[in-house]
């Protein structure tokens, strides 16, 4: 079935702050009815980067940081935002200086995720990272990042923990374990 | 390595629209450092709940529908938002009836998952729903949603599509093949 898209009637700002910018959306259905929507228009930017980094061992470099929205630490993956027109793969290697002190000889898009498509346009770029070296790059956090390495063969031990809660790192460490192996039957065949 | 939360020095709300209230946090970080951030603040109920809902032959109950902030047609899982005090697996279903027309005999949380830890409290709660049968519940939809049947096991098909791209649907999708692996394995111990 393919249908054709809500025709846009009209668009206006109905709340705005330094970070945020609400719209309200008055749409027409193909079947005549008229719905009006609030969304967070695109802003910030042109999205976020979330990094995979991948240790020789096979340890998966988390992070814990605060996080202002849930009030408290939570465990996730290295990211951050995309500057406007740069290159995702450049954001990961910088926002992992940053947040983790390594570098990563070896970037590649895994896929591009939304966060909440009903209301807001935000799209996360997943990067897996590998070969990673010391180069550290000062960022400007509030406190020190803690880096906790985390085997990914252990995924569901990590799943269990009440701190890793992010649906973005929750998928991204599947789409990482899958790529992985995909890998690694390449190499076997 | 535990830390101590940061101190909350003032909270207040620099813009509000009918569904999006931005707070303004300022925090004292255990270092002494002082930061403000902007943050969603809690609203609209106490969370959201994404249904996969497996019907007997393997098949998850997809739905494509049109989602405003992407401004296109997104193929995803059901969900919807939790009244006030509403059990998250009443919700599952409830959203469940309404959007694909199924009800479930059986429903079990699988998960909390948070969307953006840095700026929303926002929490979903991810139920699996199996023993469906049909039971359609009108809803309030502005056209009728697309349902869309697709094999468990062929996730790396439905990760390969351009329009299935939201986190919490991708981990989702995980999430429900190992726990349904896992109670396979129950079944021949």
């Amino acid at each position: 079935m393919s249908r054709p898209k809500p025709e846009t009637l009209a668009v206006r700002t109905v709340a705005r702050s330094r970070l945020f910018h609400v719209q309200a959306v008055s749409l027409r259905f193909a079947n005549g009815v008229e719905v009006d929507f609030e969304r967070l228009a695109p802003g910030g930017g042109s999205g976020a980067v979330l990094v995979v980094p991948v240790r020789a061992d096979g340890f998966i470099l988390l992070i814990r940081e605060y996080a202002a929205g849930t009030d408290r630490y939570e465990l996730g993956l290295p990211k951050g935002r995309m500057e406007d027109g740069e290159d995702p793969l450049v954001t990961a290697v910088r926002e992992l200086r940053e947040e983790t002190g390594f570098g990563a000889r070896r970037v590649e898009p895994l896929r591009v995720m939304s966060l909440a498509p009903g209301y807001s346009a935000h799209q996360t770029h997943i990067v897996l990272a590998r070969d990673l070296y010391p180069d550290p790059l000062p960022g400007d956090e509030p406190e020190e990042i803690e880096v906790v390495p985390w085997p990914l063969d252990d995924l569901h031990g990590l799943l269990a923990r009440e701190d890793f809660t992010e649906a973005r790192s929750v998928a991204a460490m599947y789409l990482a374990r899958d790529a992985l192996a995909d890998d690694g039957d390449r190499l076997h065949e």
